[in-house]
């Protein structure tokens, strides 16, 4: 089989031409006569791809100088803990509800503080972003914490919460990058690689300065980002190959325009499919229009059984990893920055037949 | 410059053979149609090489069904943690201190319990493995902690302490691979990949059953064992691509006849180096004879200039991360399972010839 058109939610389609570059270089890495993954982290060589790598990250986003960029590892799931171990001064912090990991994210900070849950869309299988009021907020907390993409319900938001003086910290995970986000209106970011910027082993933190301060000792040294800010990442060796492909991914970016041309893109590649939704007799998206992902689109047609035929005659056709999570059923197209704007063009033109075929 | 012999100490060299696959297949695995940086890792290939790598790895190691293996994230740093977060229910474990990695160990270590170092070689720069008289071992230890190979100053154990009902733990991140071990002497064995196993991003745990155990909530998720365990290391997006090449690696190893076949090899390679130590008037190694790693060889000519100068011109002719550790000084050949016993004979003969060149 030649390449596919890759819709699955993560890890997920990288741009061919890192992967092309990756392979050219797997041997020799610009004549050092090694392969990235054989480099100390602490060679000149790979001071210079980690350098790079934030220096572009920070240009893509327009990361003031205030703000820390550290490569990490342990993926989300490790940023559960570490935020509110590291920033529950005061043990309170505000959270909203928006899916499955909103809630993961809940329950672990749960073990180190007071978690105020401000508003959930919990009631309507998470197809929507709930109003949020600041009359819920609490003045006093430590954090208030929000997921901007819900890879699994294909729900974001479209309007920041306003907080004052309450950091808002954001799990960026999986629409990193993909549009335009004011950094300074964040306390923290935090984003796994493995959406829209490299393979799973790697997860970027974004840290206000201000944020980073001595915790508590009984706090494993590891989870500690005063120690990783304190030592640019390298207080232990990084996960350097996967670094060095978020590096690629991120110069890839910035010839393609950076993150308003991706952004227009991904509105472009987003419609697209959203506008044969709204108009299809079989098929339709579950999510509230004006909430909707640019990144994950889930869709039904009601019927599983047709669910089911849809998703194994797509990947016949190369459209593969479109099978819906569990909890919602039905498909998922997950259309991140590398999904070419081709694939999502196969995708419908496929639906479109579908149809036709499938008239009720 | 074409390909280096590289004697970094980690991350450190593959086997080029090992990169050749991961160039091959790196666009395109195995038909799938897309890099296995691209999978899912709950997809039927991901499940195909993580089930593969696990499978070699018992094989290479002969471990036996009652141990668990997990593939996780943080490296051997987070492990410093996770042991006495998970292991130490009574509060109390024994620690050798035999470098600067355990010291780090135990240093972490004591922020969960009390630790016992019942031993050091401190007073020599950590040149020797300390004789360990069981007298001085806590009976009612929750485990006991060595580290079987120091990378910094070249030492190993060449005969394991015997703890009777105690545990034994063991960071055998610089030599796991290199030389046959009897898994059944140990309660759980940890190895960051970056030295022989592949690139950084990745700790392999080895664990008996009985060891993984309900923890105290307040332990982060991610850095409780029996989550992971009972996950088969999916609880989380694992580090794929890093677990990927560690399979290639494997498989490397058991086509070249496995560790016992790769231990005569190390320890020929390493024979090539002592005794050219042994009987050179110019350089010496550091450490007694006895417990002189086969991984990790330092040595110095007692003249800085002259180390300086022969890291200079060795770098020149591609053999390259020769420096010392700054706290032994002089050089170090780092000799990994990847280092191929050519690497070592032209290490040798440019070391004859610079010391022709340099009689004193």
């Amino acid at each position: 089989m030649n390449r596919v058109y890759n819709f699955s939610a993560g890890p997920s389609v990288l741009p061919e031409e890192v992967l092309e570059t990756a392979r050219n270089e797997m041997l020799n890495w610009h004549g050092s006569g090694m392969s990235v993954m054989e480099m100390s982290h602490r060679s000149k060589w790979f001071d210079e791809i980690i350098k790079k790598a934030e220096a572009d990250l920070r240009d893509l986003m327009n990361i003031p100088a205030n703000y820390k960029v550290l490569f990490l590892q342990g993926g989300a799931r490790t940023q559960f803990a570490m935020v509110p171990m590291n920033l529950m001064k005061k043990g309170k912090a505000d959270y909203v509800n928006t899916g499955e990991w909103s809630k993961k994210a809940i329950s672990e900070a749960r073990k180190y503080g007071k978690v105020n849950v401000v508003a959930s869309s919990e009631d309507a299988t998470f197809s929507y972003i709930p109003e949020l009021s600041p009359d819920t907020f609490s003045r006093d907390a430590d954090y208030f914490y929000i997921t901007t993409n819900n890879t699994i319900y294909g729900t974001r938001y479209t309007k920041l919460p306003e907080t004052g003086n309450v950091p808002l910290v954001a799990d960026m995970s999986s629409n990193i990058l993909s549009e335009v986000y004011d950094v300074t209106k964040f306390g923290l970011i935090f984003a796994g690689a493995q959406k829209n910027m490299g393979p799973a082993g790697v997860v970027v933190v974004i840290i206000r300065e201000d944020l980073i301060t001595d915790v508590q000792p009984e706090i494993p040294t590891m989870l500690q980002y005063k120690v990783h800010a304190e030592n640019s990442s390298l207080f232990n060796t990084p996960p350097c190959y996967s670094i060095y492909i978020c590096g690629l991914v991120f110069e890839w970016l910035k010839k393609l325009g950076g993150v308003p041309e991706m952004q227009k893109i991904n509105e472009e590649k987003a419609a697209i499919l959203y506008d044969f939704l709204d108009n299809s007799k079989l098929f339709k998206g579950t999510v509230r229009k004006q909430d909707r992902s640019l990144m994950n689109v889930p869709f039904i047609t009601g019927n599983k059984d047709l669910d089911a035929q849809f998703v194994k005659e797509a990947e016949e056709k190369g459209l593969v990893n479109l099978k819906g999570h569990r909890s919602v059923g039905g498909m998922r197209a997950s259309i991140y920055n590398a999904m070419p704007i081709d694939g999502v063009k196969k995708l419908v033109e496929f639906m479109k037949e579908f149809e036709v075929r499938n008239k009720i």
